[in-house]
C-alpha cells in the first residue's frame, strides 16, 4: 500500500487558503479573459513584488503552454531558442516548440544549467558562420530557475547570461514552474526583482507552488510581446474565467503566502536529504531546492515502492538507480519522519 | 452602476457542490495528467451517460484548446475541416486552427447550423473536381450544439448529416460548449447518447456550464485519435492536476448536476424572453437556448446598459441595434424579475 | 486525336531566347543560391524597369511557393491575409497559407476583383470589434493581376486598395503570374512601376510567361520582410543554382522580351475571342487578357474535346458548361486559325 | 582572380546532354505537374533501375524542399524524425523541418553515420520511458547517402540500419543529394536497387549530380506517403512545368548517363586527393567520394583562396583550418592538374 508520495509537486490541490478565497468569491460576477479586477490587483501586486511597474502581466494554465506561448510571441520565424540539452522544453513538451514552427537549439548543461560562455560561443559561431543565411537564428535563450535537476543560477550566473543575451540582442526567458522553491532556498541569491530585471521574460510558477494551477508571465518590456493576448487565444491558453488565475496569485501574493509555501518545501526537502544520507544514498546532484536525486541499489528500491511513489529518473548501473523524491507547499513533516522511520529500518536490516 | 449581468454564462465560478467537492479532496494526493481516481470514475460516468463502453474520454481545459487539439487529432496534413461560416472555429478563436496548419473549409450557415445538403454537395463538388489534388481535402464536419446563436439541430437533422459524413467518409465533430443548455431544453430531442452515436467526436462543455472550467472530450472510437495524450501534451492542453476536472466531472455526471445546472439557465432565459416580448424587442433569431438576441432602439441600449451588461452583436440598422443576453446555471430569477422590473419601467416611460 | 492545347499557359519549355541562353552560359562556374552575377544583373533591369532602385528582388520557382513564401514574410503570427473568395491562395493552393500557420480572410469577388470599400469596411468592423482581439488581425492584403478570371485592376482601382491599405497599415501585395499579359494588355493602364510603387510586394511571373520556371519578387522597402533568405529556405523556395532564375529573368528584361511575350498571347487571345464570338458562344466573363471563359452547349464541348485540351471551369446548366481557354507567350496564330476552321465547321453543321 | 571553383557540386548548368534534350522538346505542349509523358518515361527507367515496379516515384525541385517534403508526409503530427547531429536536416535547411511541425531528435554521427546500434537504444529508451507520452515520439529515421563528409554506408551498415528501423517500426529515408557520386564509387557496395529495397523512401539527387535541378523521390510502398501529390502542392513543391523534371531525369537515366556523371567526379576528386595529399595536407576524414575535407595553413589557404573558391568548414586550431574541396560531373582533369600545379608551386616555395 502507497503510504508516501515523494512523486512530483503536483499531488495535492492548492494552498487552503486559496480553496477559501475562490468559495468567497465564487458567485461574484466578473467580465472574461483576465479583464476582472481580480486579475488586476493579482497584476499590481506581481509588478510591485517584481519592482517592475511598466510590466505586462499575463496569466496562463501550464507550464508547457506557458512556454510554447511565450517563445512563439517573442520569436520571429526564421529565428529559434536556445535551451540547454535537459531543457525542459527540449525534452518534456512532446515538441510544443516545434510544433509552433521553431527549432531548440540545444548546448551541454552544467549541473542543469546553460553557461553564459556557451551561448556567447553559439553566438559568436552563428555571427561567424559564411552559411549563416541557411541556418536557424538563435532568437531568445530559455533557462529555468530552478532548473531540471533542481539547482540554482546564482545571482552571478544570471547576470553574466543577461549581459551575454543583451550584447547579441537575445530576449532571455526564465521558466520559473518552481520559482518558490528558489526564492525559499537559503542559498538562493537572485530575488524576484532580479529575476524580473536580469531576464526579458520570466513567468511564476502557480502549478507546483500552490495554486490549483497557473503561471504568470512577467515581461518588462510589453514591446517584446506585441498582441500577447491573441497570441495566447490563438494557443488555447487564455482561460475563459481568467478570474480563478486572477484570485489565485492574488491570494499567494498577498502577506508573503508564496515565500511561505516555498518555504515548507525546501524545509522539508532538507529534513528528507539528511535522512537519505543517514541511509548512505549518494546523491546525483547537489540540489539545494525540492528536488533530491539519489542513487538507490535496486533491492532496495523494489522494497520502498511497495509503499512510497517517487520518480525513476533512469538506471544508474547494472545493480543501482537513480531516482527522484520531491517535496512541496504541501508536504508534511511528520510524513517525511514516519517516511524517514521506514527507510532507516530498511537500510538497517 | 452595474447590477445586473448578462453577458455571457460565464461570469460566476462553480456549482456550490463542485466548490465543496474541490475542497473536500484538496490534500489528497494523486497522480497527475489525468490518470488520478477522480478522472477514472468521471470518465466511467460519461461512458455510461453516452451508452458508449468503450470511448476515449478525455479532459481539457477551455473551449478553443479542445476545438483545436482535436481537429489537429482527426485531420491529416493535407486536410481541413468543415464548419458554417458563424462557426466558433471559424470566426472567434483568434486562427487557432490556421496555427496548426489547417484551413476551415466555410459552407453557408441556416439559424447558426450547417445543412447535410450543404456537406453533401460540398464533398460532391470535390469529388468531381478536376482539379482537387491541389486544393484542400474536406477532413472532417465540425458543428456546436447549442449553435453560436443558441439555435439546436434536431435529431433528424443531426441524423442527416450524420449520414452524410458517414457517406464520405469524414468523422463529424460537436462543439458542446454549452451542452447542459441543449440538453435540457424541452424543445431539444437530441440526447447525450444520440450525440455519442451520431458523432464520432463530441464535448461536452463544463466551462459555461458549472464546472470552473473544462471540456470533456468523448471520442467513441479511440482509433479515430491516436495518441491523443501526447497530442494534448503538445498543444499545452493537458492539465498536470487533471485530478480537478476528473473532479468536477465526476460532480457533474453525478445525480443528474449537469442537467439540473442546464435547467436552470433554461428557465431564467425562458421568463427573460417574455419579459423582453412584453416590451416589443423582436427577437433577431428564434433560440430555445439560453442565449437571446433581440434588436434594441439605441436610445433604450443606451440607458440599459447604464445598468446591465449585455453583448452587442452588431448594428442592426441606423436606429437599432442587435445584443444577446445570456442566461447560466448561476442566473438567479429574482434577479431577472428585478431586471425585468427597470426593463419595463424605461420601456413604458 | 488532341491537335490543340488551349488547356494553360505552361504547356510549353520557354521562349527560344532563354534555352539559347542557358546553353550559352551552361558551363560558367558561378556561386549558389543567388548571389551570381546574372542574378546581380537580372535584379539590377527589374529595379530599374520598376523604377525601385532600392527594391528587394529575389527570385523563386514557383507561384504558389512565392505565395507562401511572402505572406509567411510578411504577417506576423497573429494576422491573416484577405483576399478575394476566387483568390487563388484561398482555394487552389492546397492550404499552403495555412500550412505556415495563418488563415486566409476572404471577401466576395467583384469580377475576380477585391473592391477597396469592402477592405475598408473590413478593417473598420474590425477596428470597432469588440471582441476583436478573440479574432484574426487582417494583417495584409492578397490581390492578384490579372486576377483568376482574367479581368484586370484599372489604375484607378489599384490606387484606391492602395489608399485604404496605407490607411489601415496593411502591406498589398499582388501576385503577378501572368502580369506579362496585363502589361501588354491594350486595355490596361497599371505599369510595372505602378505596380511597384502602389503596391508593397509583388512578383513578376516567369513560369506562365515564357521562363521554364520562376518568379520575381519585388519589394520596395525590404525592411518589410527581414531575413527574406532565410524565409525563403526554410520554405524549401531557395534554388541551388539561382543563376537559373538570374539568366531567365536577365533575358526577359534585355530588349523588350517579356512585354514581347505577353503581347503575343494578347493577339491571339484577341482572334480566339472573335472566333467563339463568332460560333455564338456567350462569354461568362469579359477578359481582355488570355484567358477566354465562355459558355458551351455539351453536344459541342464533347465533340471540341476530341481535338482540343481546355479546362472545364464547371457546370453552366444542364445543357452548358463554362470553359476555359488559355493562349501564352507560345501560342502560334496559325493554331488559333486552324482550331477556329474547325470549331466554325462543327458550329455550322 | 579565381580561376578555381571546388565550392560546391553545384557550379555549372547541366549536362550537355540535358540541355540538348530540354532545347529539342521545348515547343512540345505536354500537360502540368508531372502527369505528361516525359515524366512518366523518367519514372519506368527510374522504376526499373530500381527494381522497384510498384513504387511511387514523384519529381521535386530541390534537396531541402524534398526533405521538408517527404518528412511531412511520412510522420503523424506526435512525431519526430531521427538524424545524426551532423545531418542536413538537422543544421542546414533553416529549419524547415520545424517550420512543418516537427522536431529533430538528432544521435552522435560516427564519420556522419547513424549507427544502426544507436537508433536501436534511442526506440529502447523510448520504449522503457515511462513518461514517453510526455515526449516527441521516434517517427522515421533520416540518413544520407553519401553523408555531409563524403562517407558512405556499406551495404551491411545499411541492412543493420534497416533491420533496426524494421524491428521499430519506422521508415527509413535516405537523402541522396549526392547519390551519383556513392553510386559511381569503386568502395561503394549499395546499389540503387539496395537503396530502394533497404530504405523505405529515398531520393536520387540531380541539382547536383548532372541536371539543371530536381530530386527524384522513390518510395517502395506508395500507402507510406498517402496524398504525396497534394502534400508537395501545399509546399511550395508542385512544378508547374513537371516535364522539365521528366525530360531531366528521363535522360539522367538512359544509357548509364548518371553513373557516368557521377564517375568523372570520383576522378577527378581521386586526382586532388593524391595532389593535396602531395602537399602534405592531412585529410580530416576519409571520404571516398567527391567531398574533399583537408586541413590547411592559414597563410597556405589565404595564398591558395586568391585564385581558388573552396568551402571553410570551420577553423582547425589557432594556425590550420579545415576547408572542402568538391568536385562534380562537370570538373575537368586539366583544371585539376593546372591547379595542382600552382597549389604544388605554393607549397614548394
Amino acid at each position: 500500500m502507497i503510504d508516501y508520495n515523494f512523486a512530483s509537486d503536483y499531488t495535492e490541490g492548492a494552498l487552503p487558503q486559496i480553496i477559501e478565497r475562490l468559495a468567497d468569491t465564487n458567485l461574484l460576477q466578473t467580465e472574461g479573459y483576465g479583464t476582472d479586477r481580480f486579475s488586476g490587483e493579482a497584476r499590481d501586486k506581481i509588478r510591485q513584488a517584481a519592482a517592475c511597474p511598466g510590466a505586462l502581466v499575463q496569466f496562463l494554465v501550464g507550464g508547457t503552454q506557458t512556454n510554447a506561448t511565450v517563445i512563439d510571441a517573442v520569436l520571429r520565424s526564421w529565428q529559434g531558442v536556445v535551451a540547454c540539452q535537459s531543457g525542459h522544453i527540449a525534452v518534456h513538451e512532446a515538441g510544443a516548440v516545434e510544433f509552433g514552427g521553431h527549432k531548440v537549439l540545444t548546448l551541454p548543461a552544467c549541473d542543469g544549467k546553460l553557461r553564459a560562455e556557451d551561448v556567447d560561443a553559439l553566438c559568436r559561431a552563428h555571427e561567424n558562420n559564411e552559411t549563416k543565411d541557411h541556418e536557424v537564428e538563435p532568437g531568445m535563450v530559455y533557462i529555468s530557475q530552478p532548473t531540471e535537476l533542481g539547482t540554482l543560477y546564482s545571482r552571478k550566473e544570471l547576470e553574466d547570461l543577461s549581459r551575454v543575451c543583451r550584447k547579441w540582442g537575445l530576449p532571455l526567458y526564465a521558466d520559473g514552474a518552481r520559482l518558490a522553491y528558489a526564492l525559499a532556498c537559503p542559498e538562493n541569491d537572485v530575488s524576484l526583482e532580479d529575476m524580473a530585471h536580469l531576464c526579458d521574460v520570466f513567468y511564476i510558477g502557480g502549478t507546483k507552488c500552490g495554486a490549483l494551477f497557473g503561471e504568470a508571465v512577467v515581461c518588462r518590456d510589453p514591446a517584446l510581446m506585441p498582441h500577447f493576448f491573441t497570441i495566447m487565444k490563438q494557443h488555447g491558453a487564455l482561460l475563459a474565467k481568467g478570474r480563478l488565475l486572477g484570485i489565485m496569485f492574488d491570494t499567494l501574493f498577498t502577506e508573503g503566502l508564496y515565500e511561505e509555501a516555498g518555504r515548507n518545501a525546501i524545509e522539508t526537502a532538507r529534513r528528507l536529504k539528511e535522512i537519505l544520507k543517514g541511509c548512505s544514498l549518494p546523491f546525483v546532484i547537489d540540489s539545494p531546492t525540492n528536488q533530491i536525486f539519489v542513487t538507490m541499489p535496486n533491492d532496495l528500491l523494489e522494497k520502498v515502492r511497495e509503499f512510497t511513489l517517487l520518480t525513476v529518473w533512469g538506471p544508474h548501473d547494472e545493480t543501482h538507480t537513480d531516482v527522484r523524491f520531491v517535496t512541496s507547499w504541501a508536504t508534511k513533516m511528520e510524513t517525511v519522519e514516519a517516511f524517514g522511520k521506514k527507510l532507516t529500518e530498511l537500510y538497517k536490516s
